[in-house]
């Protein structure tokens, strides 16, 4: 049985928002050659600290655009940004077992937007990894800085600390128990913010929401990656009684459901990602309450970014037809579910 | 690869229709008294054939009554008939590969109805097991029977041999490509009829339907036998012919749609009998095109007949609660599905 913990987060992220000083604020850069010239400056800074790929939003295909949008290394926003929007997404390091990934948004809202998204609840270590680099490029390029403010961004919002910690979270039980509009308001109270997953306003995909402050002025960064876990690790206590919950509520129900779940998905023959999200919630589901068991939940969560449109299309030179498309996320999904198995009570 | 015959056709039966002479066809027969003596008079015959299970059908309970028809070893004409209907049910010999059944039905619409069910295609069989019944029965009772005519039967449909061969039929492929009803109306040209399984004007259930000769009159058993014989190898091609246009016309539609319910079975928590009816036909056709695999796939048919409410009520004492059956059955699904594989292309 794995912990509440496992089943419930999935990620952690912490971003840093930062502009170069003497510059304008990208949305008074009206000159194109002067912000691909801040692609360029921080490109090079960058390159100096580790390894970077980068990507120019006015070269990428749009699978690759939207690839990297499904996997949270860029917003929708600086897709948008064709004449000048830009980023960095950091080689794997091999040594790192929890698979974290760096990437830099160049020209978004602000000039820089420094990310670091690990598995599990580990705002802590995200936010080394990413002050880290953050030192780093401080030496290299000059940020525009304040005594007074801290950190000034194009939004008052991300002034002083320029931090956002988010979390993401699996909530299956408060959402089936309907409990999550109240939640949301309570956590507002928090000074913090619990939206679905794909950005503000979109319904929740997969029973997936994140969490992630609101403040950035006037606290220092420990102090917001402390309360952000603490409103998580209550969230999480939330889930686990809302599960508990949902099972006594209906027991023969629910357990029907995530195993038709796991039954269709390990032998259908084609499934669109939309059917495929949906079944295999209730497949994270039975494993959360004990129905189905797997080593890897976490593995999950990587399995279900990999099923998207945008991350399948990568994989070939050509994007997919899409009736092949829901073909060939069939037979992963076939191979995948042979490393879940049906508990029998 | 099960060949077609074997995926097609059912099971086989023979019924003759016997009335005893100087006695009033059961219609006629008011005294329930005398009624009750043709029961005494026939039991004590047939005990000298066979071993047989007398169920006298103002003694039997409502769930063996509804478990004998959903066998088709009693008709719902006979389960009506409290006052003086009963039905003998031959204790099945062990030695019998085919698990041939054998019942007798007293005060029917004649005396006796004498029928003989076996497994597959195998008509000539049940007519030799049935007659040599009928012989032995017949030096102990005398047979109503006309030189000129034949046996004498309370309707005239009966007249003569009082001979019905019947088969079972599993037709998907007629059925999913709407070919049914013309060939029900060119079986009807040919002296036969078809109709769904459970009796005259029903729909098909799980793609069931049976075939049964019209003429009993002027023709010799050999000839209704050979001619629904042939009757029947013919619907077997026309079936075989319809499941490859089906497989044509729709091949992932139809493979994804087997394998789906076969994934359903093999995980659910709890099913009806409807709709476990509706997805084991899938899994059936699925075996029959070969997307999935079973080492005997008529078993699967007397998996269907004990799933029935009325047989899952006889494995206790008192009958399941609607709510139990249904998470029982589940489990008897997820166990007899370990020997149904998916078959990987």
């Amino acid at each position: 049985m794995i912990n509440n913990i496992e089943s419930t987060v999935a990620s952690s992220r912490v971003r840093l928002a930062r502009n170069l000083a003497d510059h304008p604020f990208p949305d008074r850069l009206s000159d194109p050659i002067k912000a691909k010239q801040i692609v360029r400056t921080v490109f090079e800074a960058a390159s100096g600290v580790r390894s970077f790929r980068l990507y120019s939003m006015d070269v990428i295909t749009e699978t690759v655009a939207q690839s990297l949008r499904d996997d949270h290394l860029i917003s929708a926003e600086l897709a948008k940004n064709k004449a000048c929007g830009a980023a960095l997404i950091a080689e794997e390091e091999e040594e790192d077992p929890l698979h974290g990934k760096f990437s830099v948004m160049i020209n978004e809202e602000d000039h820089l937007r420094e990310q670091y998204i690990v598995k599990g609840l580990n705002l802590s270590l995200a936010y080394l990894k990413i002050s880290a680099v953050d030192d780093e490029l401080s030496k290299k390029l000059r940020f525009a800085f304040d005594a007074q403010l801290g950190y000034l961004t194009a939004c008052p919002t991300n002034l002083g600390t320029g931090l956002r910690a988010s979390v993401m979270l699996f909530l299956p039980g408060l959402t089936r128990m309907k409990k999550m509009s109240r939640l949301i308001r309570e956590i507002s109270r928090l000074g913090h913010t619990v939206r679905g997953v794909y950005g503000e306003g979109s319904a929740a995909e997969g029973y997936m929401y994140q969490i992630s402050n609101e403040v950035t002025l006037g606290v220092d960064e420990d102090y917001i990656l402390s309360e952000v876990q603490r409103a998580v690790l209550e969230i999480v206590n939330l889930e686990s009684h809302a599960r508990k919950e949902l099972l006594a509520s209906k027991p023969t129900e629910i357990r029907d459901q995530c195993c038709r779940a796991y039954g269709i998905l390990a032998n259908c023959e084609r499934v669109s990602f939309k059917e495929f999200l949906r079944l295999i919630s209730d497949v994270k589901l039975g494993v959360a309450l004990g129905f189905l068991e797997t080593e890897n939940f976490g593995a999950m969560d990587d399995f279900i970014a990999g099923m998207r449109p945008s991350n399948l299309d990568l994989l070939r030179d050509e994007p997919f037809d899409p009736v092949e498309r829901d073909l060939f996320r069939a037979q992963k999904c076939r191979r995948f579910f042979r490393k879940i198995r049906r508990v029998e009570k």
